[in-house]
């Protein structure tokens, strides 16, 4: 099958070599020409634009997008008139399941299939066997599922049905490894502020080899540990990219409980300072009713 | 090797197969004599008392003990009398590490060595390959490593040093699996109540396939949903067995901040009731100030 790649990023770049492993063609597109470039030489056919791409794929045409969610509508801006009726647009970013639901909507209106591919199993995944959950049109799965099923590890993509479907479970992924993340993270909090001199690496190798909660975070942990024993490097500085929070607002509109969810995140939002304002007004109430002493600014 | 083994439940009547399985002697006690019967039947030799499971043992003894924990004193008390300068008590269940540093205090003013062996890997672990977290004596580890080594999933088994320092793990793991499993429930949650028909089967057998929160308790979730594809059969109260909340205490006493792993658990306690008082006292509150209906009891 013949596969136009479009956005060669950490992701993109290693499904291309992932694609090009299993014997499907690639027609490659990015903005950075060395990446192209790269991929050609690994035996992607390069294009220099969206029109090029599509020029060399054969109906029905499959574009696949793996670009920063915010550029997405700008690139189906621009691809759709270059599609026909039949032609299908997998969008394999982290896109909100209702962007994924409206794009579906309007590109249905044109004829053009749309499949919302959430993927899992970082650049690792991309490059080796990825995860995806799929959801949109059944047409265009029956036409593209041996693609998903080449790139992926066995039994490691779900065709989950409607529209959205698919973000919507890579979303509720990441709103759930949030919450092991910080489990993990709190467990070793209490193992380092113990007076057990534990051996971190050690301590995540045993769990991940027989106990209950063995996991690949755990094996990642393990790894960290390995290169840093007790991550003196590093800062506990806890970014996000937005699935995580996508997941709460979410559960508010469906009035679903996931108070653990949200735990994980406001503590993310916590460890971005080193210093909150809801501490200062605590301080401050402790020292009015109390005559409790405040610690002042340096 | 040659243990005494006492207590056989679900964990020790696993354990008791599993060393036989690998070659050790088993000297099988416990009050249920029909469970040592089963174990003799299966190469085990029987012990009426514990006085003769000792007597059945060469020094250095050793005495693995796998008795829920309330019962774990009172075994030692009757144990101690019995065996020698030099003899080993490994004590494999549940215990709070407060009481296992306690337990090795007391046991070492009579010259008996004394392991703590947080176990997890659930019934199937014991019986197949457990995984081990030992704290204690070295010298005592020094004799008794084959034992953990053969009955242990490769890599299953860690010395972590001082005495209590296995339990103590073990303790955090449990804590850590609280907070894995409520975000794990909170993610199918939000899946129920959205408007997507997923299969959860179907949908916990991919994120097992690939994706970043691949674990056993994926897994068990998979098994669970094949046997009830929506869990009808059963109710969502989550019952603890200590772990979790010790895990807690030793948070707050080392002032570890660990909301997530606390949430896990409030919500447990949530769950056993049907309704709350913190329910009415803000039902009642916002009547009050604000006229807001209520909903009376039936």
């Amino acid at each position: 099958m013949k596969v136009g790649l479009i956005g060669l990023g950490k992701m993109g770049a290693n499904l291309g070599q992932n694609l090009l492993d299993h014997g499907h063609g690639v027609v490659a597109f990015d903005v950075n020409r060395e990446a192209v470039a790269e991929l050609e030489s690994k035996g992607a056919a390069a294009a220099g634009s969206l029109a090029e791409l599509i020029s060399k794929l054969e109906p029905p045409r499959i574009a696949w997008i793996m670009v920063p969610h915010a550029f997405v509508d700008s690139v189906i801006e621009e691809l759709a008139p270059l599609l026909s009726k039949g032609d299908i647009i997998i969008e394999a970013g982290n896109s909100h399941f209702n962007e994924s639901i409206r794009r579906h909507g309007e590109l249905a209106q044109q004829g053009i299939y749309f499949l919302d591919a959430g993927t899992s199993g970082g650049m690792e995944g991309a490059r080796n066997g990825a995860c995806y959950m799929v959801g949109g049109d059944e047409e265009a799965w029956a036409v593209t599922e041996p693609v998903f099923r080449d790139t992926a590890v066995p039994n490691g993509y779900l065709f989950a049905g409607k529209p959205g479907s698919g973000h919507f479970l890579k979303m509720v992924h990441n709103g759930i490894e949030y919450g092991m993340m910080a489990a993990i993270g709190e467990g070793f909090e209490v193992l380092d502020k113990s007076g057990f001199d534990y051996n971190f690496e050690q301590v995540a190798r045993v769990w991940n080899n027989g106990s209950v909660i063995r996991s690949w975070l755990m094996e990642l942990v393990e790894r960290a540990f390995s290169k840093d024993a007790r991550l003196d490097e590093i800062k506990g500085v806890m970014h996000s990219s937005g699935e995580g929070r996508w997941t709460l607002e979410t559960a508010f509109d469906l009035q679903a409980a996931t108070p653990v969810i949200a735990m994980a995140l406001l503590m993310r939002y916590r460890s971005l300072e080193t210093d909150t304002f809801t501490g200062k007004v605590v301080a401050a109430l402790r020292n009015e009713f109390g005559g409790h002493a405040v610690e002042t600014k340096e």
